[in-house]
């Protein structure tokens, strides 16, 4: 039954709908919509039990920060300042009690902690898993926010920090790894991502950016959309990759390969950007070049200069 | 564990998350923001397969149409413009196919009728059920959208078409009745809501209007919100409710309480508003009178001016 793919489905779903002229639609990390006051901006993540977390692996609590999260990081990767939030929640019924008020307060933490208020939603019951989607609506200056489609040849790819984390969080937690303190950080940048906001910000100030989203399915997925948006190639250097050393540690330990985490693992929710040679140097927020925008349309990768055959995807749903 | 219920745990979100001053936030058919071109309105849906729609019964084009219909209900009940709506879906291995085609097929039928493009939204898989979140994006003139807290006692209360029939054709699949030309207009009523969205904005445009809702979980329900946010009380005459002919005659067929289907069953997507009395004779749509807003604090029903002394509670998920 599944002839397209997650991907083949949102092309057909375009192709259903005439896209207005004004407006910056469906593809990007927000869709763009100018408004009297500057471009508004707006995004949607739905997160499954089952798929997106375990009620047995999870507290509430972080899955209530995470879902908050991850939309926080869709506005930062288009720069923009979020404005509220919109929570949508389906409980089964062993679900309406303790686990949705935990879900809440984790929730309220984060959103106060950015000061973005919770205006709308929806509750619902479920017969079965709990479904949880956020709105989020956010505000930029006019033409302002910041594209998949903006890369330039010649720019140098960035990324905010170590990538692979989450993935290998999410390893030791389905594998059921002894805790140990760098296992327990992997486990805490997965259950508790933070979104660069102020980070996307003052990126989008500095007026050098090219292109900008965050790292949800992992760069092997998400360079590919910036590949595509902006008709260009990517070169990417592995061994530059920002890796932690928590990370290094626990690969180490187990074998694990860290190539894979970082490049196919997502939900690092680091800031993935374009911009001329040299930007590390002028912010003042960690900045690690990790490859090249390049002429033509192959993404590679290299370790010490030398290509690698390996062929890295990132994560897909279906 | 379900200690609160459905509108016990909204208090209890409300009450996690400090509301700005100058924002209408959770409790209304939307959210009003305040923006340089008039007032935002925003409002988000989820419908979960197994609670809302059942594969079995309902097609996927259907289950398309609705999803989009509830949302447009939602800004045509503030008397606001659909500008856009963003899609979140999440589907079982099973549903990624066909089913999620033609359901996108029914989706982009309502919102093309109704101009209205779709402008992002998420699609993720699912280990079970469908789940489905719709996000809609409106405007309005500053200040000018149509809450539920608008009511003054002696106004009129009217809706816009009739009611008890989407409960009537729900009932009707559900039991599996045989399928006769007013059972299918009555199932039709259930799959393919009209929302009342050139209906809410010509209302608006009278200025004359008080408080105004759709229908969406029963006028039993549904009252009860105008009248906590307006602080007054409602007197309904349940011989005034408009009843179709296919309604009452598949009523008489099978026993079925009338008042019953047309207060609490829900999903009419009729709008709710209270006005000065005689406003039907000076607008251009069906409106029908069906009650009064008095002073206090009670929900009164009568037939023939004599009191009822059944309760009607309208739908609740939990």
């Amino acid at each position: 039954m599944n002839t397209r793919g997650e991907f083949g489905f949102i092309d057909f779903i375009q192709n259903h709908f005439p896209e207005p002229d004004n407006i910056k639609g469906i593809g990007d990390d927000c869709a763009v919509i100018p408004s009297g006051e500057g471009d508004l901006l707006f995004s949607t993540d739905l997160l499954m039990e089952g798929v997106h977390f375990l009620r047995d692996e999870s507290s509430p609590e972080d899955v209530g920060w995470k879902a908050a999260a991850v939309n926080l990081s869709d506005i930062a990767a288009m720069g923009g300042v979020p404005v509220a939030t919109f929570l949508s929640i389906a409980l089964p019924k062993d679900a309406q009690g303790e686990w949705a008020e935990r879900f809440i307060e984790g929730y309220a933490e984060i959103s106060n902690l950015y000061g973005v208020p919770l205006l709308g939603g929806d509750t619902t019951s479920s017969l079965r898993d709990i479904a949880i989607n956020v709105g989020i609506l956010g505000r930029c200056a006019s033409n302002a926010s910041l594209m998949r489609s903006g890369a330039r040849v010649g720019d140098t790819i960035y990324v905010t920090g170590p990538l692979g984390d989450s993935a290998g969080g999410l390893q030791a937690i389905l594998k059921g790894i002894s805790v140990t303190p760098d296992v327990e950080t992997l486990r805490r940048r997965h259950k508790r991502p933070v979104p660069r906001v102020d980070e996307g910000k003052l990126l989008l100030s500095t007026g050098k950016i090219g292109a900008m989203m965050d790292v949800s399915d992992g760069i092997a997925s998400d360079l590919r959309h910036i590949m595509k948006a902006s008709g260009v190639g990517v070169a990417v250097e592995l061994d530059k990759l920002p890796y932690s050393p928590e990370l290094l540690s626990v690969c180490a330990e187990y074998g694990w390969n860290k190539y894979e985490l970082a490049t196919s693992g997502g939900e690092d929710f680091e800031l993935l950007l374009t911009a001329p040679e040299g930007l590390e140097k002028s912010v003042d927020i960690p900045l690690y070049p990790i490859g090249k925008i390049v002429a033509g349309e192959d993404l590679t990768w290299t370790i010490d200069n030398e290509p690698v055959n390996q062929d890295f995807t990132g994560y897909r749903h279906f």
